[in-house]
């Protein structure tokens, strides 16, 4: 835990700043190797995944967000100092906030934002708008190419579940370019045309749903993660309720696991190879004790529904008196789609940040049998 | 996120350290503001309800758990300094532990330990053991009584949940008294008898059940929590995801609130006194936007079965051979009970945490209107 | 100690990002408390003292140095969120830099830039370049105004001594106004003549020339600092030393304090006002045991003379073959006229902190006698 | 910068806690890397060169000091966990501290840490004792343990000058017996008489003298130590000025570097060995751009003559009435000897720190050419 509040990681750390409209959003990634390949073009292409208006199924708000790279990178390569990155606002409309000047939406983060502060950019959702992600993308964008040089570790996200529609996923298998082909990122075909169909309804009543996003991590090496408070697992959870509308976590067999026995539960342990067992479950997710334990990384995250429609609702204004709320902007009847990119954004970091920390307690030689 | 494994806070900040077998267990607090009233026996109390031996739902293990508190408090108050406490332990018996030198238990942290340090104290979990909650359990005591004085903040968990036994109980009004009254901690009286039943049932066949623990907050100001990386919710799911066997983390409505739309779901707000809305709903969970909104704070986190049984497992040894593990020591049949204080002792050092550390937030006057 | 490089300060965080050569150089502020004022031209006053080119005896480097504030501020006000802010380079010249692609400069961070990241920005200083410390500045002028309006701070520094020119220089009550009527920013009129008259000599022979800075902080309020390793004269040390050219800090009597025994030295303690002790003396220079003591804070500073200077050199290239390296780009004679803003800037970072850290402490009612 | 008072270091990080009077003091290091082979004697021999009561030349407060390792090590290497050490206080004597309940010692941290905290252990230095130091000398063997296995480093520090006695010492050469040889911990036999009959001087006039150490690291790889703000030098300055009676602190040339023009004080770089320059001289102190370049790493502190004396002073008490303060308890009439030690535990604690960061630094292949 970071004593500032828009911080995230030890060793490789991001610092986001910005609101939804003003001079830009953006992130400062400092940490990262020197050495390390970075393209832009390769960010660029996870922020258009993350971008509003890529579909029908997101928010109408138009927004190009060409990032453009301050410092830190000198001929395509780290240099191991910051790595500032800007995103500008470009369709920004203050005037269509004016009527949120002085009323609460309910379940936003309006009214916390003025208990706390005492001030607040009523222009959208000034800090707590989704569009700080973007700095959150950007920098995952370069963890994400760290973990493949270093590790090969690979890592893919989907829309698990909408409202009550399931999907069927391998996650030991799944593909991204499965994802990528559908409209709602659900790599199961026959769910995700349910769940385009569901979406579609919603938006047009005006309102909003929420679902489940899975995601998994091939590749990670055994022995990331502390034992004791940063545990692997706890990052990760911590990474997730992080995000914008998140409510749950999961790792392994999360919530479903407890239906069972210990005997039935435990991952029993099979010889394997270079020293490293074959795991005959995954139970665990792929962490135990809060260290890596060679196995798939697993872990779902629930997203509630997008707290913005557009139905009346009943709520105050600045002087405490009652008040009825009409519209609220342009929104997402379901931003689990553009979750995707964001989510496999967030382990990336907490990946990176590991397998770099790992690298300051794997130093002296083994010892002796 | 903290690069050592082993802090956790920002401004209310506690180290532990110590393994299950070896010269003691303890913690180090510091930021605890000066001039707290500390009450060893306060103290001691949440120890002894944490204890390994208290009933015959847990541990036999027999661990007396007395504390002595080493520094940081003078005549009966808190100095400013840190406040480091000791518990030894006492009832350790490497020797039961022999045969696991070379056998990784199945679900612990014995293979992954290994694998990330390359050594291992295998007399017991070592560092992964349960008695590393001691030092929460100890920190916690003082955070709440923190609480306590400057903000009426009061806490109280139970198990919600034995496998499929569920309970009924109101977080807005359970009492500690109704928990404690409860062998198994489940304060709704009939569920708590069902409980018993199943923990004796599964003690009886060596094997081990999990569930749910639920968690309330109540009192907390608004205002809590960083509206980004460090929201009040991502910070409790860390807290919550590091302790042993917890594999899932819901605030408020959690995973079963994306069965409803977003009309249905948002906490609709009405005017309230002294300038603070009544919710007319908590699907929050007393957190929205990362920050405290004056609800109660309500979690619940998810247990796995114990992964020590005294059935057969199979597993491998050093070497990587296939082996059976035959019984694997003193264990709990069901961890919740003795969970229930560990949580409470998290959920008050992150609110004293964020209490601390919104005073340096809120210094200068109100803005003009 | 920060994990990595660039960020400074706990609860009042500075990230500085930037090359002398790329995007532009900029700071993230963090933890700034809302509702403060923030004027964009008050930001600009201290970077225009420290900007080059504002004087023949600085650089010719020319730099508009014109501030953008990114973010965390509406209205006039900060909003509680991270404050970021950008200065474009704007003449950069890097084929001025061409001929230093493969040549290391003596006593510049050339070789060791190179010996740590394995990669270097060659088009000037890189991340080492002075100017860095924009970002320095630039938050610092937030953090002198947040100690203004909180606690009525001032802060000023000046050039004590260039070569062997010593300044007669009264710390209790030097001004700001002062220290500006001189080009060489030494509040002593005969000392500064005779400063100038030297920068001017040695700048004719391409040579340069180094001195002390010192600085005042008034109007501390005692209590500010740790007891143990950030002692409030710990921290500005490590501000001081991590400032380019500086070799040596002390603190009140520093070095020539040790001329005198314990009896002599002690500053012995008088009858005071409102619970304060008047001090006969300030040796300790306003700290105690790392802690404010309520007299004014006094340091002092020593800068080596630039490395840059336009005589012929002994290094080497990196084939590791022995060259001469003939002129090394324009540079400043004398940096101590620009270090006097950076200084200041640094002391207010560290007082910020300190003060807004000390707001957590300070929490519980007075104990009954 | 740490948040918290207690706790210095990112990677390799100790926490030190306890009063001069209470259940002991001591430490936690977290963050040492495993399989280090840990020696309880060796610990203790460091602890030997610093405990009073070592010579006629110290305090005459007898305390035994032997260490106790509570966790992190097992079968003497340590497991990667933290290593707790605790050392009890003995020769407590409250009652000789009854006088001084209700008066301020003048230069002591009496008045600052009442006016910081609201409460005050007056049984001697509480916190502010230097006793506190006992856990950075114990956590500083470690750090040297395992900077000489990794990377061949040695440190040596000793006393340059007591009062305006000056040594002539090489650090380039200067070794550990030469220094432990000498009463008052100074290589030169001639300096060292003169230092010892001085110490004897002021002890019989119940006064006392402060003087200069000096320290050199040897064999310190280049590439350590961050660019900005965490610069080796800057945590070194950090690190002595964090030591009790510190004032002010050098690297290299330090203040008579300012002497010197920049064409005189640059370090010429020669053609040297496997890419490695060779320094032609080392105004830099081992350390270019907050870098070390390979060459000694040297740094001189100042202590101040001990503030505890036996003569008469004028003072005020908690009424804020002025008192004369007759005699102060058992004192040091010279700290520097028992400095000697500390210093060099300070800087093994920094350089561990920074050369296990430097391994998460340097993970990627060179840049093709």
């Amino acid at each position: 835990m970071e004593d500032v509040s828009s911080s995230f990681g030890e060793r490789f750390r991001i610092s986001t700043f910005g609101e939804s409209h003003g001079g830009g959003v953006g992130v400062v990634v400092d940490g990262c190797p020197p050495r390390l390949r970075i393209d832009v073009e390769e960010i660029q292409q996870e922020l258009d995944r993350r971008r509003p208006g890529q579909s029908r199924l997101t928010t109408p708000r138009q927004e190009a967000d060409r990032v453009e790279i301050l410092s830190g990178v000198f001929e395509g390569h780290s240099l191991g100092s910051p790595i500032a990155m800007l995103v500008r606002n470009q369709d920004a409309r203050p005037s269509a906030y004016e009527h949120l000047k002085d009323v609460y939406r309910p379940s936003h983060a309006d009214w916390t934002t003025e208990a706390k502060y005492g001030i607040r950019a009523w222009h959208g959702g000034g800090r707590s708008s989704a569009r700080e992600t973007i700095g959150r993308v950007a920098a995952g964008a370069i963890a994400r190419r760290l973990l493949a040089e270093v590790a090969g570790i690979e890592i893919v996200a989907w829309v698990q579940k909408v409202q009550n529609i399931d999907a069927k996923v391998e996650p030991e298998s799944v593909q991204r370019a499965e994802v990528e082909a559908s409209l709602v990122r659900c790599p199961d075909p026959e769910a995700s045309e349910k769940m385009i169909e569901r979406v579609d309804t919603v938006r047009r009543a005006q309102d909003s749903v929420g679902g489940i996003v899975g995601c998994v991590a091939r590749g990670v090496p055994p022995g990331l993660g502390e034992p004791i408070f940063q545990k692997l697992d706890a990052e990760l959870a911590a990474a997730m309720l992080s995000l914008p509308a998140a409510k749950a976590f999961e790792v392994g067999s999360g919530f479903r696991g407890i239906a069972l026995t210990g005997s039935q539960h435990n991952d029993a342990m099979k010889p394997g190879e270079a020293g490293n067992p074959v795991w005959a479950s995954n139970r665990s997710g792929g962490i135990q004790g809060g260290i890596s334990n060679g196995a798939p990384i697993e872990l779902q995250v629930a997203f509630k529904p997008t707290a913005t429609v557009g139905v009346a609702q009943e709520t105050v204004d600045r002087e405490g008196e009652a008040v009825t709320l009409e519209a609220s902007g342009r929104h997402d009847p379901c931003v689990l789609p553009r979750a995707v990119p964001i989510v496999e954004a967030m382990v990336a970091l907490v990946l990176a940040d590991h397998w770099l920390r790992q690298r300051a307690v794997d130093v002296l030689p083994p010892l002796p049998e």
